[in-house]
């Protein structure tokens, strides 16, 4: 329940548009850049050491990407951008990690930013981090928040050949990074999936008040999936509709796939959100049933034996004349009657469905 | 309440995009492939042994029709489309039976992704199943994820030459063949429309926790529907209005009756998704009511007898100095008083309409 | 709570699309056909022995309104529409009276579906009827589900000549018939106001089970109506906005008028399903009121002698040595204790407002 | 609660379109015709005796404005509009009082339809009265339901030529005339503000049943006054932003302020219906609380006393043989017995957070 | 919970429209007025004693920003708009501060309203603030309802020359006074976050009638703010795509990050609405749980001991012939029958799960 909405305040107040401030929960330690220059034939692979090899790249085969990993160095970040002269408000972006997903032309470059979820090994919680990506002239520069294993099946493709990425453009490239991105999005999918269908389970059978955290959990996570989906989707629309320069007509068709796909989590999200809200509908008719079999037991024992009691109570007296205490067959007499009240009882409880 | 939203995971995480792999439940054992050849005069009907056997096709006759039943055999589906030159991504879409309905127009043929309802006998779960149409010049090529008799009715007026099927154009066979899918979905809301009105009268009758258990299932499986309809309504109807290549005039009435059918059930849908989250409130309501009759027995069960006890009590006190105790009236006194006690008790009952 | 929202199964699977097959509960036994021809001046009515004698008219005066009573007789139907050149389809969506509300345009004639909403006579139950009108060149024909009196008071104007419909032309009566359908809703809606009144009142007053299967059929009702006016909404539209040949200039003020009225009946159904859904709100409100009640009653009762009876009880203890017994004030002493705690009890019950 | 949605019958069925008849509860008795003729330097007023005077007006002035209260006179309605020739529609629209708000354009002139709401003196319920304007060539129609003072200040400034509506043309009346309108939104706005903040007190203080009752009158209030103003938001951002004849450049200016308002007047009603909706929310929970209060009191006192009086009981046995009887220390030590029970069950209730 | 949505009525009836009246609380003493005066090189700064020395400006440098604080003096704020030709409808939108966000182009300059949203010190409120700006050739002019450290950080970049608003036109300094506006409202979410988290975990833990109060008054702020925000959304929309004159195309890429900052705050207001309003569904059922737990208490307790009560009063009836009572083990034999009731029924409960 402590997943936070607001991942940070955005920037201290007063600072200038457009100077870049990190700002975003320090996430990881190092800054790590690498470099794939590659062409149909060759791929290459390395670690730059500074941020300032950058400038000084051959870029000798038609392809090179830089990734980036860490943007919590702002420095890193503007040496790198200004590399390539890069617009000091994307810089701001790449570097606040609060920014909604979006994509921007600029003069000779696009500036994407998506959002990655994953849930870290051993952790509860979704944690959403922000992906930024350039496309330029036969670059791709992609900034991640940290490292992790996301794009690596991209760079086995790269390293092995597989596939076609290795034919095709720049813009191909990014779809990748994007699709490897999206495509994350369906294992937070299954694993909330597999939450839901016990939680209903319980909900019915054992209504117990951890349903409740549960459920406001998991409305949390799907809210928080929705709102860095949602914008994503307009942003691939974007780019698999309009004429946007630097991604070409064969790109465009798997930037409409990925629409597709993009628009297909966000209906299982929704459904899901359905899903969710309607558990906790049954969670509270259980406990109102639960509440009703309560009653029931208690009204039943309660309306057997209080005028029983009431009986022995009348016999209990202490009158003086009281004829009946003298009879011979009273004793039984009044169990008799006790027995059969308790008959009738019963019979309009039976009538009534409650036993 | 087993059914799932997601059919599976959906690829292998870095898989190139355009790699054809199978991504369902595997549900059918043998691929079956039927060839239609007609024209106005004549139909002939066979099978092909194997996948390869496409390609030699001579299409003597005026339209041809492959329909291939089983998608799970990757290597069959390639072959097929490759002998027609269908895209790579198209091929991956028509394995990857996840997919959202949708229609793609590429170079010299259509292609469409559709959703098709049913529910086998003997089981009470909804399964959804994929059918894609490629609609080529003077070929329709239809898949689905496992044989049924959803096509029978057009294969019949195909064979008989009853209605117009063999006298118009392969377009007017891919509606044929949507419009056979559609009309489907009227045989489940029928099924779930006799769902809806017992459950209605047990919700008000008999309040069981089992209700809100179909209730719940009954919202999945609307659900469920709902998301394999709607993006079927946005498909049909680009068939019907623009302008397509492949569709012509004379089919575009048909499509246009086919969308309204789509509007029509969609329409239903959220008239039984109103009334079932209705019966939701109905259910509350009546187990609320159920607990103030219990209630109310309990009440005016001890509210009687309390006071009465309490009498009882007063004059089974042992106390040495109790002079009502040796009145000669005094029992049928206590008695009475008792009664009239009661009498009262009653009375207030009944003026507040309890009994 | 009986009404179906499926009026039946759409049409038997299979069946070649265009083939006219009657879907419907048969309403209606013998089929009428009556022709009104008319001109600014004179006015002919008379009734058709057979379909066939419709090829047969003259139709010699300007305009020519052909009524078609039943339409469970399909081979009327499609002797009638081929007599004047209608596609197999518009024969399909006339005998077929579960069609959503549409407009279509043909060559030379515009087809319209609407939807007629009636209470039967001592009937509960709200009847939705298919009514079709086919508009020609100086010509109207409609087609209702069964007679009525719907149209009575045009064709009564027809015959007296008052208002202008002698003197304008057909698409003037077709606009008079689509505002006969529209007018009868107000009927309906009056008629569920002076329901929704009283029901809220009782949910206040004296919320019994019967309300929440009164406002579920209301609910139902509602739906109903909204779902048969809602694509009526857009079909005037077209009908008044758009270049639509037939209709003139003239005749498209008065549609536009009819616009309105659609919309006026399609926000007085909103306003009316929310007051219905906050009466739902106020019966689960009350019975929870009510709840309270009871349980007021019963806690002031048994926390007042709950403690006396237990004084009772100690002093009904057969101890040897239990010196109070034997003083001479203690039983009334006692009595007075007793009184003091009923006391401190009512007080206590005051200040919390119970009593 | 008696406020109605319908106001009446629309109109008596079978009445052909466009024959004025008057719909509507009566509300006023005579009708009285008001005339103010003026340029910037003079500005004349009077009454007239009957409306067949329009008809010979000389109009000497650059812009006449007359004002009709009360439309139940049909005739009065009629003789006026046609003495400027105005369509027949446009009467039955003036004299039907239950139109939604629209504006129209006429060949020569523009007609409004538009909502007054007010809530006269000593009355708890609004009203809702049609207003309907008519802007000709140098000339404004205006019909009122009824006489009231919201035009008083309009006549004052015409009166004393404060502010420029002298100055200005006759579209710059009629804009004058809907401010008047749209502006007295705000007092009823503002007079339910005044009843929901109490209420809201009242809903966690005092949950009595009553508050369900003004909730429900509260919400058809604003269902009410939103029906009226959102169709008024959309005729004034046509009259507005559209190529409108009659409508100078220079009103266009006001004209957008006036939406301004509108919609702000709508944007508070929707907050207010999401206020009001969730003081429903409250209310139920403060009765569920309540429930939990009186609950807890008749379990702490029953828990409590209930296992007390058992021990009284067994000592109340009339065994022979029970040698505690006889116990010299015997009842003190039960009493003392008897004590601490309370002490543990209270102890119990204490950490329980119920006492 | 005494946050007024109206913050007053909004002007007196029948002023004429264009009179500037001031609106509003009286929030502020003095007006006062601050004029910077800048280019690239220099940046005075000065207070101006009177608003005549407005139209006394000589603007000897390239850019002037007049800032007044306090609005409530109409002939301050009619004294500087007429200095530089403004509408007097634009006046008094600048004096009545209960205006929608809105920007409205006018010959020659460019009029906005904006809502400004900050939480006083030691207030538990919300204030929105009315902020006006006039964006003339070569001037801005600012309008605040009351001073306020809000600008300080724009003000002190112009005084230190730092970033790039000295060397940028008038445009962008009004973009950076809209974005110390958006700004200030992440500040309000944070403080509204940090309210959210503990409230549902006081719903589950302790649910406190005090929740619903917070619940509610949550909801009033985050309507709040959204109304203030929702037509800021379309107002620097508007501004960033649109071609407004006055609005250069660098200054536009500014904006649209703005507009993004609006769209971000708007998600997360209405995340947060889910929330708290997620939160109100968590009490409910805290609540019934607890009603749940306390019956179970009452239940088990009164379910044991109600038969053993009576199987005591059973043995102090008063008969003669009761045999039992000189049976020598009776008395233990019934105790031991006692505990094996007892027994019987904890073992009851225990299946049940409710010890």
């Amino acid at each position: 329940m402590g997943m936070r909405v607001l991942s940070t305040r955005r920037k201290k107040a007063g600072t200038a548009p457009g100077t870049p401030v990190h700002v975003g929960r320090r996430k990881y330690d190092a800054t790590r850049i690498t470099v794939f220059e590659y062409d149909a034939a060759v791929c290459e692979e390395r670690e730059l050491a500074s941020p300032r090899d950058c400038a000084a790249l051959d870029r000798a085969r038609a392809i090179t990407w830089i990734n980036v990993e860490g943007v919590h160095d702002v420095s890193t970040v503007s040496t790198i951008c200004e590399a390539f002269g890069v617009h000091s408000l994307v810089q701001e972006d790449i570097v606040n990690t609060d920014q909604r997903p979006k994509v921007e032309e600029y003069d000779g470059y696009l500036f994407g930013v998506l959002k990655m979820a994953r849930r870290p090994e051993h952790q509860e919680e979704i944690e959403i981090e922000q992906v930024s990506l350039l496309l330029l002239d036969g670059l791709v520069i992609s900034f991640q928040e940290r490292g992790g294993d996301i794009f690596e099946p991209v760079r086995n493709r790269l390293r092995t050949g597989k596939g076609s990425v290795r034919r095709r453009g720049p813009d191909y490239l990014a779809y990748c990074l994007m699709d490897a991105i999206v495509d994350h999005y369906y294992i937070l999918l299954e694993q909330i999936e597999e939450r839901i269908g016990p939680l209903e389970q319980q909900a019915i059978a054992d209504p117990q008040p951890e349903i409740a955290r549960s459920i406001q959990s998991l409305k949390r996570e799907l809210l928080q999936l929705r709102r860095s989906l949602w914008p994503m989707r307009e942003m691939v629309y974007r780019l698999s509709r309009e004429e946007v320069p630097l991604i070409g007509e064969g790109s465009r068709v798997f930037l409409r796939d990925l629409y597709d796909h993009v628009i297909h989590i966000i209906e299982i999200l929704e459904t899901f959100q359905e899903l969710v809200s309607s558990t906790m509908d049954i969670y509270l008719s259980s406990i109102s049933n639960r509440m009703n079999n309560i009653m029931k037991v208690l009204t039943i024992i309660a309306t057997i034996f209080i005028p029983l009691t009431f009986v022995a109570g009348v016999y209990g007296m202490n009158f003086v004349y009281m004829p009946e205490l003298e009879w011979r067959w009273a004793y039984p007499a009044t169990l008799g009657v006790m027995a059969g009240i308790a008959g009738v009882m019963l019979r309009f409880f039976r009538r009534k469905g409650w036993v």
